[in-house]
């Protein structure tokens, strides 16, 4: 059907149609738009791509994105370092900084027991979180793993593990609707749920 | 709001909200995406972002976008000099060729004539459009540019110039779209079916 662009306008097309959400038609607007675009757009975005994936990785501490050794969350030494948060993925520190009611550190598990999908604990980042619990700073290990089956699961067994550390454990509150992606949460609702968590 | 994601991220969402149709919360989830990706898949779209923008340009003969010096179209020598479609842009070839009914060649304005925007007939490649007819092979000049006042405008424009080449010049008609609601259609768009009305 797109015989008769040229092969370049061809592959750059066929590659937009692989991100996710966009179909053959915004592909080939897309392609037109970075075709006819200034080049520090065009080019600008081909350069952020191939640099994102260069520098980002994941801080050392708490498995947040980072352009660093450590992220900007875990470089700031004001936070409280008795309260820890445990989220599933780098996404779900920026919902939970957005709420603003939050002023401990965080955990990335990257990840969440899934038998469905084959991921054990083994997958996640559950080695670390207990070394730095370990350490005895942390009075508090907040759960804000999603609110599905998967979640849960991961929840109830990470405070099984970390209970006999004599660390408090508790989960944000049903707030966040059940069923539902943290992403998607907004503010409110993600205050609601963190002011209103409970020990497990 | 964005301000924990790292420096290098925050840069390539940042660029993919510039793109048309792209939200913040779609640019986010590109960007992880893309962070994620295998490196074919976004490394390779950069890429192809470079690669089209150096390799794309104007066929010298009709204006469509090429990789090289002509165009396949204009490149392929089996079909009919005699004819020349006139298009406003080099998306409208592919348009035209999906429709497979037309086997002559293709003229690429890169523009229509519009005194609200500021674009005069000097912007568009009449120039070159004039030349090739001067060669005298070309027999009739199919103007399918758009149907709106800044088509209908730069193809009543063109009539008059080239008319005096003794060419012949049509206009694809306008009516009611195939599979179309006779309900939805405009009076204007009415009017013409009315007029082109033919025998059955």
């Amino acid at each position: 059907m797109q015989y008769l662009f040229p092969p370049s306008l061809t592959n750059l097309i066929n590659q937009l149609v692989r991100l996710p959400g966009i179909g053959p038609k915004s592909a080939q607007r897309l392609a037109f738009h970075l075709l006819r675009a200034k080049e520090e757009d065009a080019g600008g975005l081909a350069r952020a791509i191939l640099e994102a994936r260069s520098k980002v990785r994941r801080c050392s501490v708490c498995g947040n994105l980072s352009d660093g050794e450590t992220c900007a969350v875990c470089a700031d030494e004001s936070r409280d370092a008795e309260l820890l948060c445990v989220v599933e993925e780098a996404r779900d520190v920026i919902s939970m900084e957005r709420m603003r009611g939050f002023g401990g550190y965080y955990h990335v598990l990257h990840g969440a027991i899934s038998p469905m999908e084959g991921i054990g604990p083994e997958r996640l980042t559950i080695g670390p979180l207990m070394e730095r619990l370990k350490e005895g700073r942390v009075k508090e290990v907040v759960m804000a793993t999603n609110p599905n089956v998967e979640g849960e699961t991961t929840s109830l067994y990470l405070a099984k593990l970390i209970k006999p550390l004599g660390v408090r454990v508790t989960r944000i509150a049903h707030g966040v609707p059940v069923g539902g992606d943290l992403e998607y949460a907004d503010e409110a609702t993600l205050a609601f749920a963190f002011s209103g968590r409970k020990e497990i």
